[in-house]
C-alpha cells in the first residue's frame, strides 16, 4: 500500500482540463504534483509544484520529467510510450502502464484486442495503403479512422460511396462498418493495483454533430436495467483483460437491435465522467487517484440526476474569452460551472463544462437547456 | 456586476487551509489568485499564481500586496486594517470591508455592536486594567477574554473565584457571564454587494474540551425548527446590520432555557462550515466567492446528513506528519478526507478534516466515530 499523501511525487503528462480537475482533487490528499505540457499557457500552469514546458512525444523530455517523480500518470494518451517503458524498467510507477497506453494509442491494436478478447465491436479491417482500401470487400457506406492521433472527431472520415475514396486518409487506418446506433453510452471503470475493480453507473450521451463532441450527457441512465448491467460488466471485463491500473473510459454504441458494441477506450479521466464531480459519491478524478495510489476504490453510486454540458467556444469567435450569461446560470440551484482556465477561445474549443443536478429528471433537463442557451463563450 | 473569471485578480490575506479550500473552488471560475502569508510553507504555497511571504500585520507589506490585486479578501482576521482602509480609498475592493474586520478584530467592539443592535449576547463588561477587574460588580464565576488576537481557545481565561485573579490577563479584555449552555450552534451567512443575503442551515457542534476546538459538527440540526429559524434569522440580521460583503460565521450558544446568545463572529469561511463542501448544494467557499464577486448567492440546502471532524495532531507527536489509517477510512462510502498540506504535525494542530455523509443520521454518526478512532496524525 503506497502512502497517499506528501511522500510520493505525482507527475502528470498533459496539463489540460483533465489534469486541472485531477489536481483539484489531489489537493485533498497533499499529493505533490508536477506537470509536463507543451503549452506554457496550459490550464494546470499555476496549480502545481512544478510546471515543465516540453513535448509529450519527445523521448528525452518525457524520460527526464519522469525521473523527477515517483508515480507518473497521463491526462492525454498521445505521449512517448518508449520513455514510459524505460521509466517502468527503472522503477518509476507508470499508471496506466505503458503497454496499455501503447495499445490504446493505436486504434488498430485496440480493435484487435477487442476481437481477441470476445469484446463486441463493429466489424473492421486494417488498412495500410490506398490499395488496401480500393481492394476491400467492405460495402459502402463505412467509416475510415486513422490508427493514430485521432481525437474529438479528428481522424475520422465517412466513406459513403466510391466518390469519397480520393479524399480518404493515406496513413495507416482501419475501416469499420457504419453502426446504426440508437444511443451512445459510456461507462467509466477503475482498477487499482491490488486488482479491485469498480464501474461508475452507465451514462447516456448526446453528441453535437456539427462539433462532433459530447454536448449533453445524462446519468443515471433510464435505459433498461439489463442494458446498463451489460455495459458495466463489459467495461469491467475490459479493465480486467487489460489489467489496467487507473481509470478506463469505455465508449459504446447501443445499436437499434439492442446490442452493445464497444467503440473506443481512453485510459484516463474522460469527458463522459465530468458529471461525477457533483453527481456521484466519488468523482472520476478521486477514483483515478485512489486507483493509481492503490487505495480502496470509492463508492460510485449516483446521488441524483446529473447532466453535463460542455461549454464550447462560439462558432464565429476567436480571441480572449468572455463568458456571457454566467450570472444568469448561477441563479439556478444545482448548477455547477467549471471553467478550464483557457485564455483564448476558438470555435468549438472546450472552454469548460457545467453540471446540472436535480432530484427531478425532467427539471434537470429543462435547466440544462436553459444553461445551454444562456452561457456563451465569445471574444 | 463584476466579471467572475480571469479578468480580476483576487488577493487572499492568509495562506492556510481556508485559503487552500477557497482556491480549490476558485479554480472553477478561472479566478487568478495571489496569496500573502508569513509562513513560506503555508498550505496555499503551490496553488496560486503568486505566493508572497510577508507579515499580515505590517502596513507596508499588506498595502504593497493589495496594490497588485483588484479584489482583496481574508482567510484570517488578524491583518493590518489601516492598510486595507487605505487600499479601499484607492479603489481596491476589499471584502469583507476594513471597517467590518476592525470591528470583529476587537471582541470589545463586537460585544458593543451586539448591544447597540439588540443582538442577544452574554452580559459583559470591558476591562482596561487589573484595577477594573478588581472593582467589577460581576460575581464569580466569569470568563475573561482578551479583546484582541485570541483564537481557537487562546486568549480565554476562566475566573472561578478570587484565587484566579492573579493569573488574569492584564491586557485590554472583557469579562463575560459564564453561559450554562446546552449546545454550541453556528450559522454561516453570506451577503453580496447587491444586498442579497442567504444563510446556511444551522449546524450543531461538539467541542473537544481538552483541545478547545470544534471536534464534531453535524448538519442539518435536529433541534426544534423554531430554534433553527431563530438562529438563521439572527445571523441574517447581523450580516445586514454590518452590511458585510462576504461570508460571516456566527457562533452561538443555545442556553438550557432555550435562549440563543451570540458568542462570536468570523468574517470569512469558517471551520463550522467545512461540511458544506459535500453536504450542501453550494459550499461556504463557493458562496464566499459569489458574495465578494457580487454574483447571485447559491442555494444552501443540505443534501444529506453531514458530519465534520477535525483531524488534529496526536497529543505526544511533533514532527513530519504521518497519516495512519487513511486507507481504512477510504473503505467507508461517503467519507471525504481533506488534508491541509502541512508538513509538520504538533499536538492538536489542525492537519485536515473529514466529512462523513449518509442519508441515515445514526449511520453517519457511527461512521464518524469510526473515522475518529481510526485516522491518526502521528510523527
Amino acid at each position: 500500500m503506497k502512502a497517499f499523501y506528501g511522500d510520493l511525487k505525482l507527475g502528470i503528462l498533459g496539463g489540460g482540463q483533465l489534469g486541472r480537475m485531477l489536481i483539484q482533487q489531489a489537493i485533498n490528499y497533499n499529493v505533490t504534483v508536477k506537470v509536463l505540457d507543451p503549452d506554457r499557457e496550459a490550464p494546470c500552469r499555476k496549480l502545481c509544484e512544478e510546471f515543465v514546458v516540453g513535448s509529450l512525444s519527445d523521448y528525452d523530455t518525457v524520460y527526464k520529467f519522469g525521473k523527477k517523480v515517483d508515480l507518473l500518470t497521463i491526462e492525454i494518451e498521445k505521449v512517448n510510450v518508449e520513455a514510459l517503458a524505460k521509466l517502468e524498467e527503472e522503477g518509476v510507477m507508470v499508471y496506466p502502464q505503458s503497454r496499455v497506453i501503447r495499445l490504446i494509442q493505436d486504434k488498430g491494436l485496440q480493435k484487435q484486442f477487442f476481437k481477441e478478447n470476445d469484446i463486441p465491436t463493429a466489424e473492421f479491417q486494417l488498412i495500410s495503403s490506398p490499395e488496401d482500401l480500393r481492394n476491400t470487400a467492405f460495402t459502402f457506406p463505412y467509416i475510415q479512422k486513422l490508427r493514430r492521433d485521432g481525437y474529438d472527431g479528428k481522424g475520422v472520415y465517412k466513406v459513403i460511396d466510391a466518390n469519397d475514396l480520393p479524399g480518404a486518409f493515406t496513413e495507416p487506418s482501419l475501416i469499420e462498418r457504419f453502426v446504426d446506433f440508437e444511443k451512445e453510452i459510456a461507462v467509466i471503470v477503475a482498477r487499482n493495483e491490488s486488482g479491485e475493480v469498480k464501474a461508475f453507473p452507465m451514462v447516456e450521451m448526446e453528441f453535437n454533430p456539427q462539433a462532433n463532441l459530447v454536448e449533453f450527457l445524462i446519468a443515471p441512465s433510464t435505459l433498461p436495467f439489463e442494458i446498463q448491467q451489460e455495459a458495466e460488466q463489459l467495461a469491467k471485463k475490459i479493465a480486467e483483460d487489460l489489467k489496467i491500473v487507473g481509470l478506463l473510459a469505455v465508449e459504446m454504441f447501443l445499436e437499434k437491435n439492442g446490442r452493445i458494441l464497444v467503440n473506443e477506450l481512453a485510459p484516463r479521466p474522460h469527458n463522459s465522467g465530468h458529471q461525477s464531480i457533483e453527481g456521484n459519491t466519488v468523482s472520476q478524478f478521486e477514483q483515478h487517484l485512489r486507483a493509481i495510489f492503490d487505495q480502496p476504490l470509492g463508492d460510485t453510486a449516483c446521488l441524483h440526476n446529473a447532466i453535463m454540458i460542455n461549454v464550447l467556444g462560439e462558432e464565429s469567435h476567436e480571441g480572449p474569452a468572455v463568458y456571457k450569461g454566467i450570472e444568469k446560470v448561477l441563479k439556478c440551484p444545482g448548477v455547477y460551472v467549471h471553467l478550464y482556465g483557457k485564455a483564448l477561445t476558438k470555435p468549438f474549443r472546450k472552454m469548460g463544462h457545467v453540471t446540472i443536478v436535480d432530484v427531478d429528471r425532467e427539471k434537470a433537463i429543462e435547466k440544462a437547456r436553459y444553461v445551454q442557451q444562456t452561457l456563451k463563450v465569445v471574444s
